[in-house]
C-alpha cells in the first residue's frame, strides 16, 4: 500500500483514474518563487494528448491542467501544487467484461486479484497509460525548475520502433525532436518507422520501440550514494511509466560485451575542466553525475491492447475464452511517451539536486543576480 | 545527502567504507520470531568471499560476519539487527596517488568533486564493490525470511560473460549454481567462460557480463503502483550494485522489436489456477508480480581496474597523465556478483511482501501450525 | 522544504490554501474495500464548519467534501483519495495590509521571511486554521476504518476554557459531546463556558483552553519503538493543528510530580485479561498502547485575531505602528478544533494499526466473517 | 515496524539492546567537511554517564564511543557515520523474572505482547533508557554541526524535580548547568532538589521533575509546515526519550488560560531588525522559527524502578503477585536527562536546518571564509 510518493525533497503524489473524475498530483518541495502557470505545464500535455496523430489513440480528451495551490500571482509559493486534468471523454462499456476476462497483457488480472475487485476497473483504472498525466504535470514543473535555475536540458526523442533505429544523433536534431508526431528527429528514419506503424496497424497488431534520453548541463556529483544514486532513482522513475521493460545507462547491456581497456572513458583536460574522452558511463558513474550527458534508453514493450483475438480466462467460469479487445489504443507507445519519458527523469533530477543543494528553498526575486554572483 | 536508507518496511541502512573499520548494515523492520543466526549470513558472505578462485580478487578476507543487535536466543526479536564485516586486509597504499590521479572508470573523480577532497578515497571508500557485504548481509536474512514465511526461491546465476552465453536454463540446473566458481549452472558454457577469463587476464584486461535472476514461488498481487512497483524497486535496488548498467524484465529490451500478438502472454487455466502460457513479462505486470516466475537480468560493465596504462588526468597540475592501476581486483565481476543480486533482490521483495501484508510483525513459535491454517 | 506528508502507510497529503481554490488532501495507502462515501466525511466537515453557531467565526463556507478519486461504487479501490472543499467564501480584502503588517500571534511574518514574499498570504494561506479541513477530510476516513476493523472509538470534547474545567467524565456522557456548541459534555460546565466566551467576546479578545481526547478498544501493542512510538507520532501530528502549544499523555506534567510508588499503573488480572489498575500512563507505556483507554490532553492558545489595537511593525518602513485585526474570527478554537482533534488522532492510528498489521491491505466482502474467524 | 529511523536529512538511525552487546546509531546526511572525533562525542556520553554521582544508577560503565565509518583524517566524509558503546557492566538476573511477571510502568509487559516473547527483554532491551546513548551520540554529532555552521546553542536544564522549582533563569546561569550534578543552574535550588532526592531515595521510592530547553541564535523561518514544523518534529523526537509525559513550547498549558491580548507577542523594532517583545511563542509560531530564543518544556515521570513492593501479574499462571524491583536505577532521570534533551532537541533543528538549506552538503576547508562572506 501507499506506493504513489515519488521523491524525498520534490516529492511527487499521484492519484486519479483513468475513468474516473480526473487524474492528478501534488508536488511536495518546490522552491518559493519560480515563475510558474498552466501555459508551462499545457505544453507538455499536449505533447502527450492523445488524437493528435492518426498514429495515436483517438480518445478525444483537451487534457487542460487545472492548478488548485500552491501558486500565486504567477510565481509558486514554496506550498504544495496540486494540478488535475479532467477526464472528459470517458467510454466504460466494455470494462466490465475485461474485469471478468481480463486482457493479456494488462494488468486486469494482477489488479483484481491484489484489490479483490474492489480496483476501480473501468478504462485500466491506475493502471492506464493514462495516470503518466501525473508524471508530466509534475515533471513539466521540474523541467521549467531544472532550466531556471541549472540550465539543464531533457531530450528525449524515438530511438527505435521495432526495428528501425536511429544510428547518431546530434544535439542539433534533438532540438527538432518534437517536429513530426513520431518524436523521431531523423526525418528519413521516421518516414521508415510511419510504415512500420501502418502495418502494424493495417493487422490489428501493435509494436514495441525504445526512448533515448540526452540530458545536457548536468553538474558533477548530484546523486546520493549508495541507494539513492542516479542511476537507482532514474530507473525506478522510469519503470513506473507503463509498458517499461528495460533501462540502460550510457553502453549499457552492450558494455556487458566490452572490455575494460574499451569501455574505461579517460579523464582529458578540455580547456580549464576535466572531461570524459568518451561517454560509455552514460554520465553517471558510481551513481554520481560526472559532467558527460546523461544518456538513458528505456524499452517499451508493444501495447497490450490489440485488435486480434486472443485467448484468456473467464474468472467467473474457470474456463478459457477468446477475447477481442475494443477500444482506442495507440499502436506504439513510444511516441507519445518521449514527453513523459522527459517529465519523469526531469522529477528525478530536481529531487536530487534539491537534495545535493543546487536548488535553493527560496528563489528570490533577484535570482538571476544571485545566479551570476554564486557562479 | 542521506541516501543509504533502502525499503520502508524492511529497512535496510548501508554504512562503512572499503578499507575502513568495516562495512556495516542496520535492518530495521524484521519480524520477530524468525529463527536466525550467524551461519545464515556466513554462507552467503562466503559465497562472495574474494580470494576462494583464481578467477577473483586476492584481496584475503574472512568476511566474517558479527552480529550487533536484533537477535536473541536464536531468533529475530523486532528490533534492528545491526551486522557488521570487519576489515582485516587493507593496503591503502596506491589510493592517495589515485584520489590525486582518478582512475578510468572508478569513482575516484566524481567523489572527490561531490565531496571537496573529504571522502574517504582508500579503496574506493563508500564506491567500492566492497561495500555490497551491506547488501549480502541484509539480503541473507531477507532470503531466510521469504522461504520461511512464503517458501519464495530466489536463485540468480552468470548468464553471460562477454559473448559467452547460457541458452537455455532448468530450474534443477539452477540448484547447481553455485558448484563451479563461474557460477554458470551449464558446466560446458562454464568451460567456455573460463577460457575467455584466462585471455582477458593474460591481457591485464577486465570484462562485463549478464546476471540472470529467477524468483520462483511469489504470490500474485505484491507491489504497490505507481510508483513502487516491483520494478521500479527492484531496478532501484539494483543498480546501488556497482558495475550495473542496465536492468530488464522477462522479454526486455527484445520486448521492444516484438508485437503485441507476439508478446501478450495468454492466460490459461492449469489445475484449478489461473496462469500465464508464456511469460514475456517476466512475472510482472503493472509493477505487480504476476505468479509466473520472476525474471531479471542485470548487464555488469567490465570492472575498471586493469593493468594496462590509461590516460587520466593529474588533478592538481591539471596535466594529462599515464595511471597503471595496480592492487588487488577482479577480471569480471560477475561471478562474485551472482549472491549479491541474490540478496539485493531478496531485500526488495522482503520490503514489499511485508507491505503488502504476507509477512507478519511477528512469527509466533507456532508459526508453522497458523502457516498451514491460513492456506 | 516538502512537509506535507504524514505517516508511513495510511499516507496523508495536504495541499490548498485559505483563500486560493480549495483545500485538498490526499490519503495514500487506505485499504480496498471500505465503505465509503462523502457522507462519512461530511458529518466530520459539519461538525468542524463555522457560521453554525454565535461562538463560531462568521466565514460562511458551506464546506462541502468532493472525492476526485479513489473511491468507486460505493468502496475504497486500494488507490491514493483526492478529496477538495472549494472555497467559496473568500474576502481578502485586508491581507495585503497584514501581509506589510504582521498580525502578532499569526505566522505573517515568519512566512514572509521564510518565502521571501512569494507566499500566498490571503487569509493566512497554508497558516490558516482552514488547513485543518486536510485533517478532517483524511481523519474522517479514518475513524471510519478504524471502527470498521477494530472498534476503535474516538472522543475528544472541551475539557477547558480559560479557568473553566470539567473534572470528571464518564464515557456515556462523552457520547453526548457534540449536544452543545462548546463540545463540551457537562451541561453545567458548558454553562459558565458560554459565560467566559461571552465576555471575551464582549472586550473583543479571545481566549485558550484545552481539548482531551479518550480513545477506546485499542488493542495491546501498537506504536513502534524508538522513534515511531504512539506519543512520539501522536503528538507531532497534533502538533500540526494550529494554536497547540502542549500535548500531555496521561498524568502528564502532573506526573513530573509524582512519586513512581503512585505513578506506577500497577498489573491486575479483570476476568481473563491482564488490566491496570489505573491509569497515569494514559495508556500508552514505552510508546506502546498498553490496552487500557488512551488519553492525550492538547493545550490551545487564545486565537490570535482580536479586534483591540495591536502593536507590530510596518515591514516597508521598519516602524513600529498600531493594527487593528479584522474580518471574522473565533473567540476560542477549541469547539471547532474538537473534531479537527479526533480527526488528526484518527491519522496517526490508522496509519500505525496498518503498521502493526491489523489492517490488511484489502477488506473482502466477507469482512465480517474474517473478523470473527479471526478472533 | 522498522521505527527506528528519525529524520529526513540528518537521518538518524538507532540498535542496540541494554543488555545486548551495544548500542549503536547511524547517521545518514551529515555533511562533508565537519571536523569531528571521539572527543566531540566523549564529553556528551560522560554528561550522562551512570555512576558518576551518588543521585545516578551505579551501573558502571565507561560507555565509551567507538566511532566505526564516515570519518576519515578528522573529518566527517559524507558517508553514514556509525557510532557504538560497548556493553560491559551486564546483569541480567532478574531479568527473567520480569519477563514473566512485569514490574509496573515499565514497558515489560506491553513488550512482551507485542513480540510475543522474543523481544530482548534483559534489562529491558530496546525500552531501556540506556537506548537514549543513540540520541546522546547522533546529537552530539548535530550539537557541533549547529555551532560550526549557524553558531546556534542548545541549553538544557533542570527546571522542577517534584515540586522544587527554578522559577526564572539568565543565559548567564544556564553556561553554567552541568556544574553540579542534579544539572540545575541555580544553586540555592539545586541544594532543595537534593533534599528531595535524600528523601526519595531512602524511602526507596522515586520522582518526576521537568526539562526546559532553551535555544538560542536559531534563524527564522526553519521548520516545514503544515507537518513537519519545528513543534511537530521536536515534540516527536522528545517523546521518544523514555518517561517523557508531556511537552509545551513557551507558555505552553499556561497559554490555555490565557487571553489573546496578554498572550501575542507584539512586534517590534530593535536596532534594525524585527524582534518580538514578549515570548509567550517560544520562538515557534506556524511551526517555523521566529528568531526569539526557542523555549520547550519536557515532562518527565517517575523512573518506574523503585525497591517498594508492588502488586503485579504472573503471566504463566496469571494471578496477581507482589514484586520487587531489585537492581540499579535512578531516584529522579530528570539530571541525566539534560543532556540527552540536548542531544535529541540538536537532531532535529540539523534535520531542519539542512531541509532548509541552511547547511551546505560540504563545508569546504575555507568554511570559516565562506561564512564570513556570507553574513
Amino acid at each position: 500500500m501507499s506506493g504513489n510518493v515519488l521523491g524525498k525533497r520534490f516529492v511527487v503524489v499521484s492519484f486519479g483514474e483513468s475513468h474516473g473524475r480526473c487524474v492528478g498530483v501534488v508536488v511536495d518541495g518546490c522552491p518559493a518563487g519560480l515563475p510558474f502557470d498552466e501555459r508551462d505545464v499545457q505544453k507538455y500535455l499536449d505533447l502527450r494528448r492523445p488524437g493528435t496523430s492518426r498514429y495515436y489513440t483517438s480518445r478525444l480528451e483537451p487534457d487542460e491542467v487545472d492548478i488548485l495551490s500552491g501558486v500565486f500571482n504567477g510565481y509558486t509559493t514554496g506550498a504544495p501544487i496540486a494540478m488535475v486534468v479532467w477526464n472528459r471523454d470517458v467510454d466504460s462499456d466494455h470494462y466490465s467484461e475485461y474485469h471478468r476476462r481480463p486482457r493479456p497483457g494488462h494488468a486486469d488480472y494482477v489488479a483484481r486479484v491484489k484489490y479483490d475487485g474492489f480496483n476501480d476497473w473501468r478504462g485500466g483504472g491506475r493502471f492506464s497509460g493514462r495516470i503518466t498525466l501525473s508524471h508530466v504535470m509534475a515533471g513539466s514543473l521540474a523541467i521549467k525548475l531544472l532550466e531556471y535555475v541549472l540550465s539543464v536540458k531533457i531530450c528525449a526523442y524515438t530511438k527505435r520502433i521495432g526495428d528501425v533505429e536511429v544510428d547518431k544523433i546530434t544535439y542539433e536534431k534533438l532540438e527538432r525532436r518534437y517536429s513530426n508526431p513520431l518524436r523521431c528527429p531523423d526525418p528519413v528514419i521516421a518516414k521508415k518507422m510511419e510504415e512500420v506503424l501502418n502495418s502494424v496497424m493495417a493487422s490489428g497488431d501493435s509494436i514495441g520501440g525504445v526512448v533515448e534520453v540526452v540530458i545536457l548541463n548536468v553538474p558533477v556529483g548530484i546523486g546520493e550514494p549508495v541507494f539513492d544514486g542516479l542511476e537507482q532513482d532514474l530507473s525506478k522513475a522510469l519503470f513506473s511509466i507503463p509498458g517499461v521493460k528495460g533501462v540502460e545507462f550510457g553502453a549499457g547491456f552492450e558494455s556487458s560485451k566490452m572490455r575494460g581497456s574499451e569501455f574505461n572513458d579517460r579523464l582529458v583536460v578540455r580547456g580549464s575542466t576535466v572531461r570524459y574522452e568518451s561517454n560509455n558511463m552514460g554520465g553517471i558513474v558510481g551513481g554520481l553525475s560526472n559532467g558527460m550527458p546523461i544518456i538513458v534508453r528505456v524499452a517499451f514493450r508493444p501495447p497490450s491492447s490489440i485488435s486480434i483475438p486472443q485467448k484468456t480466462v473467464d474468472l467467473e467460469t474457470l474456463k478459457e475464452v477468446d477475447i477481442t479487445v475494443r477500444g482506442r489504443h495507440d499502436p506504439c507507445i513510444v511516441p507519445r511517451a518521449v514527453p513523459v519519458v522527459e517529465a519523469t527523469v526531469a522529477i528525478v533530477l530536481a529531487d536530487h539536486a534539491t537534495r545535493y543543494g543546487l536548488i535553493p528553498p527560496v528563489l528570490s526575486k533577484e535570482y538571476g543576480k544571485f545566479k551570476r554572483r554564486d557562479s
